[in-house]
C-alpha cells in the first residue's frame, strides 16, 4: 500500500501540517489518487541525526555485512516487484518492457557493488614499513543526501547507484524522492526499509524524505550533519544545489550529473557511406522518449560535398513514429516551449516537428551554430540538431566552442583518420566518455565506464556516478602512523585478513605482512 | 641575479605601471634591497594563455618524457643552490640546516614523482571487453595555479609538491609566488625555465607571477582558463580562495590546506608513566618556531588523579629556549596579538609566554575548553594549550568538539586500550591522519602519507597534498569505448607498451590484450 508518509530511521511518519501533493498518470494527464506528504523541518532534522548517529556503526560494518545487506535489498526488491513496476509505469508513462529492464539493470548494479564489496580492493589499502609504519586506506565520509531523477524512477533512484554505492561505502543515505513518481519510490523505501530490519543494521541509516517544493531539498543540503550530496537532473537544479552546498559554514561535495548534448561527431567518408546512419541516429535520439542524460542533442556532420542532408533523413524516420508521453506533463511543456523558442530563430536551415509524436530535428549552418550559444544548449527531449561544416576546420571549431559533456562520438571510417585523431585531441578536454561506434545511450555498469564530464555536465569531472568507481565519491583517505595491529581497520591488519591486493612498500600484493 | 621581473611563458617581463614591493630581513627586520614587480592583468592573462596553448601538447607527452623533465628540475636546483639557499635564509629568517634539509626533501619529493611516472601505474587503467569495448584511465585537468606557502619556501611552494604533482600528470603550472620569500622564489623559477628549455618542453607550461596585493590570486583564481589550483596557508587564505573559485562561471576544484590544532591526546597510563613527553611535546610545539601545518597546538590530557600538570612541565623546557623569528613580522605580530587576546581571557587555568624565546604554553579545564570555541582556533606559531580532563568522558567530549585536523595523535600506553579504541573510532571522522606514537611535525613524503583532513582543515578531504597520491588532484579520468587502437592513448593501448599493471575485466595484470 501506497501510505504516502515519509520514513525516518524506521518509522513511517505521519504530520498534521506538512503539506500534500500528488502523482500524475502522463498518458492520462490525470492526478493518481495517493496524497503524498512532504517532509517537515522536523523530519529531515530527524532524518540527517539518526543517519549522523549510525554513521560510526555502519562504517565499521564489514564489507561481507554490507554485501548481505544489499543482497538482501534485492531480495526484498523482487517480493515488491509488481507493486513498484506497476506504480512505475503508472507514474511515468514509460512502457511496460522499459519498467523490467531498468528493474532488472537496478538490481544488476547493486549486484556490482556485492562484487565490489566481496573483492575489497577498492578500499585501496597501501602500507609504507620504512620510516615510520604508515597505512593508508578509504573510510567513508558521512551521511549523504541523494536526489531522485525524474527520468530513471529505478536506476538513478531512491535504490539507484548514488544510494548502493553510499551504502557499499558505509555511509548512510537520506532520499529525496523525485516528486513525479513518488508511489514508485516510497515501494523501493519499503524494500530497503525491510532489508535493513532483516540485515539487522541501524535504522537510521536510511530516510525517505517526500516532497514537491526545493525547501525540502535545500534544508537537506545546509544540514550541517550532511557530508555529501548526489544528483542526477538538470543543470539548473544541480546548480542550485551545489551552490547551496558551497555557501554552508562547512562547503561538503555534491556531485551533481546534470545532463550535456552529447555530441556526435560524423566526419566526410562516414557520411557519405553509412546508409544505416540516419535510422541508428533517430532511434537513440528518440530513445524513451528522450529523456536519457546521454541523448545526442547535437550531430556534427562534415558534408563538405553538401549533399547529404542527415536532418531531412532523421526526419523521414520520424515520419508515423509513436513515442508515449514524456515522464511528466512540466516537462513535456517545458521541451515544447524550447522547440517553440527555436522556430523563432531565423538562423536556423530548417525545423521539422514530428506529427505523429514529440520528437523534432532542425539543422544549422556551423557559421550560424558558432555566432548563436544557445543553439548548444540543452533540449531535453527527443530533438536533436544537425550541424552542416563544409570543412574540418569548422568541425574542429565547433568542437572548440563546446562545453564539457558527459559523452562526445566520433563516427568515422579508416580515410578519416587524421580528422579523428585531430578531433580526439580537443575532445579529450571536453567530454567523460569518447565513443567511436555506436550511440552514447546506454550506459554499461562496469568499472570501466565514467559518466560524468567536464562542467558544467557535472559538478566534479573527477567522479563518476555510474560504474562501481562510484563508490570513490563517498570515501576519504585516512593514514595511521605507528599504529597497533588490533586498533587498524581489518584492510590495513598485518595478516591482511580480508585477503585484499594491497600495495606494500610499491609493491601491489595480497601478502600478510 | 634577482631581477624582480615576472616569468611569463619563458619570458622575463617587466612593467613600468607594476606596483613594486621588497622582501624583508625577519632577523634585522629590515627590507632586504631587490625590488619585486606585482604581475599585471595583463601579464596574468598572457600566462593562463599561454598554459592553456600549451596544454594539449603536454598532456600528450609520456611519462618518460615528464620523468625526465623533473630530473632536468633537480640538476637546474642544483647549479642554483647556492644561490637558492642564501636567499632561503636570508628572507625567512630559518637556520642553514633546515634550509639544507628543505632544499633535499625538495629534491626528494621531486624523485617521488620521478618513479610514479617511471612506474605509470598511477593512470589507473582499466579495460572492459564484454559488451561495448570499454577503457578508461586518467587525463590531466588543465592549467593549474599553485600558490606558494609562507612556512615552507621550498618544499611547499615554487617547485614544491603542488607545481610537481601538477607536472607530473601533465597540467601547466602558473605559479603565484608567496611575498615573503619573492627571491628564494624567483631563483626557484629560474631553475625550472631552464629545465623546460634543455627538455624542450612548451615555454607555456610554466610561468611564475609576484604579488603582495590579494588581486594578482584573485584573477588567477577566477581566470577562465583556470582549471584548478593549489594552496597551503591560512584558514581565511584558502577559504577566500575557495569561495572566489565556486562563484566563477565553472567553478573549479580549490585544494587548500589550511592547518589545523593538531590535538595530541594523552591517555591516563601514558601520562603517567612517560617521563620523556613534555620534553618531546615541547620539541614538537616549538619546531620552525611553530610554523609546521602539523604543529601540535592542543594537548588534551587525561589526568584522573589531577596531580600531572603538563604545563608546567612543558613551561620548564621552555626556559632559556632559543628560537629564531618567525619568517616575516607580520606573522610574529598575529601571533602575539592572539597570545594577548589569550592572557585576557579568564577561563584559562595558566599561561606562560617564554622569556628568552616566542613560544607559549597556556592550559585550561576541559569544562571550559568546551564552553568557549575560541579555544580551538588556531594559533599559528610556538604554542600549545593543554586541556586538563578528569574523566575519558571528557576527553571524548573534547574530541567530538573539534572541527576536522590534519592529524590527530593517541599517546597511550596498553592499559589505555578501551580508552584509545573508543577515542579512534571518533577521530577518524576528525582527521586525515592518526598517530600512535611520537609527534605530528615532519609528513613523510610517500604514497601511504595523507596530508588533508576534514574541513576546515582542507577544503577537500578526498585528497592529499603531500605524497605522491597528490598527483590525483590534477586527474580525471575519460572513458573510451570502441575506440580504434592506435587512437589510444599508451594508457590503454592492446599491447600495454608501458608494462602498466591494469585492470582488465576485473583483474589486475601487465599482460597485453
Amino acid at each position: 500500500m501506497i501510505s504516502g508518509k515519509n520514513l525516518v530511521a524506521g518509522k513511517w511518519l505521519h504530520s498534521q501540517d506538512a503539506k500534500q501533493f500528488k502523482t500524475i498518470d502522463p498518458i492520462l494527464d490525470k492526478p493518481l489518487p495517493y496524497d503524498f506528504q512532504e517532509a517537515t523541518s522536523h523530519q529531515i532534522s530527524a532524518a540527517l541525526e539518526a543517519a549522523s548517529k549510525s554513521f560510526e556503526l555502519f562504517a565499521h560494518t564489514s564489507f561481507m555485512q554490507r554485501a548481505a545487506f544489499l543482497e538482501c535489498i534485492q531480495e526484498e526488491l523482487d517480493v515488491l516487484q509488481e507493486d513498484i513496476l506497476t506504480t512505475y509505469t503508472t507514474e511515468s508513462a514509460l512502457p511496460e518492457g522499459r519498467a523490467k529492464g531498468e528493474f532488472q539493470r537496478t538490481k544488476d548494479q547493486i549486484q556490482r557493488f556485492i562484487e565490489l564489496l566481496s573483492e575489497g580492493s577498492f578500499a585501496t589499502a597501501s602500507i609504507h614499513t620504512q620510516g615510520p609504519d604508515l597505512r593508508k586506506a578509504l573510510h567513508p565520509i558521512g551521511p549523504v543526501v541523494v536526489f531522485g531523477a525524474s527520468n530513471f524512477p529505478l536506476a538513478f533512484s531512491t535504490v539507484g547507484g548514488d544510494t548502493i554505492s553510499a551504502f557499499a561505502a558505509g555511509c548512510p543515505v537520506v532520499v529525496k524522492a523525485h516528486p513525479y513518481h513518488a508511489g514508485t519510490s516510497e515501494w523501493v523505501a519499503q524494500a530497503i526499509a525491510n532489508a535493513i530490519e532483516k540485515s539487522k543494521l541501524p535504522l537510521g541509516i536510511f530516510s525517505h524524505l517526500g516532497g514537491q517544493s526545493h525547501e525540502v531539498g535545500s534544508q537537506l543540503v545546509c544540514h550541517p550533519l550532511t557530508k555529501g550530496v548526489g544528483f542526477t537532473g538538470s543543470f539548473s537544479g544541480g546548480k542550485a544545489l551545489y551552490d547551496l552546498a558551497q555557501k554552508r559554514e562547512e562547503p561538503i561535495p555534491v556531485f551533481a550529473e546534470m545532463g550535456s548534448i552529447n555530441p556526435i561527431f560524423v566526419l566526410e567518408h562516414k557520411l557519405q557511406s553509412d546508409s544505416g546512419l540516419a535510422e541508428a541516429l533517430t532511434q537513440s535520439v528518440t530513445l524513451g522518449t528522450g529523456q536519457f542524460c546521454t541523448n545526442p542533442g547535437l550531430i556534427v556532420a562534415c558534408n563538405p560535398s553538401g549533399k547529404i542532408d542527415l536532418s531531412s533523413q532523421i526526419k523521414k524516420h520520424l515520419e508515423g513514429m509513436q513515442l508515449p508521453p514524456m515522464v511528466h506533463s512540466n516537462i513535456e511543456k517545458q521541451y515544447n516551449k524550447q522547440l517553440s523558442l527555436l522556430k523563432l530563430n531565423d538562423k536556423l536551415n530548417s525545423i521539422h516537428t514530428s506529427e505523429s509524436c514529440l520528437a523534432a530535428v532542425a539543422s544549422v549552418k556551423a557559421a550560424q551554430f558558432l555566432k548563436d550559444k544557445s543553439f548548444s544548449e540543452e533540449v531535453f527531449g527527443p530533438f536533436t540538431l544537425v550541424v552542416d561544416c563544409k570543412t574540418v576546420d569548422e568541425v574542429f571549431e565547433v568542437a572548440d566552442s563546446l562545453a564539457g559533456q558527459l559523452t562526445a562520438t566520433i563516427l568515422s571510417e579508416t580515410k578519416d583518420y587524421e580528422t579523428s585523431k585531430g578531433l580526439l585531441i580537443k575532445l579529450q578536454s571536453k567530454a567523460g566518455r569518447i565513443l567511436f561506434e555506436g550511440v552514447p545511450t546506454g550506459v554499461a555498469v562496469t568499472q570501466s565506464m565514467h559518466h560524468g564530464g567536464p562542467y558544467p555536465a557535472s559538478t566534479d569531472s573527477r567522479f563518476t556516478s555510474v560504474g562501481t568507481d562510484a563508490i570513490y565519491r563517498w570515501l576519504r583517505p585516512i593514514a595511521f602512523q605507528d599504529c597497533p595491529n588490533e586498533l587498524l581497520p581489518d584492510t590495513l591488519k598485518n595478516e591482511n585478513p580480508l585477503g585484499l591486493q594491497r600495495n606494500i612498500d610499491g609493491k601491489l600484493t595480497s601478502a600478510a605482512l
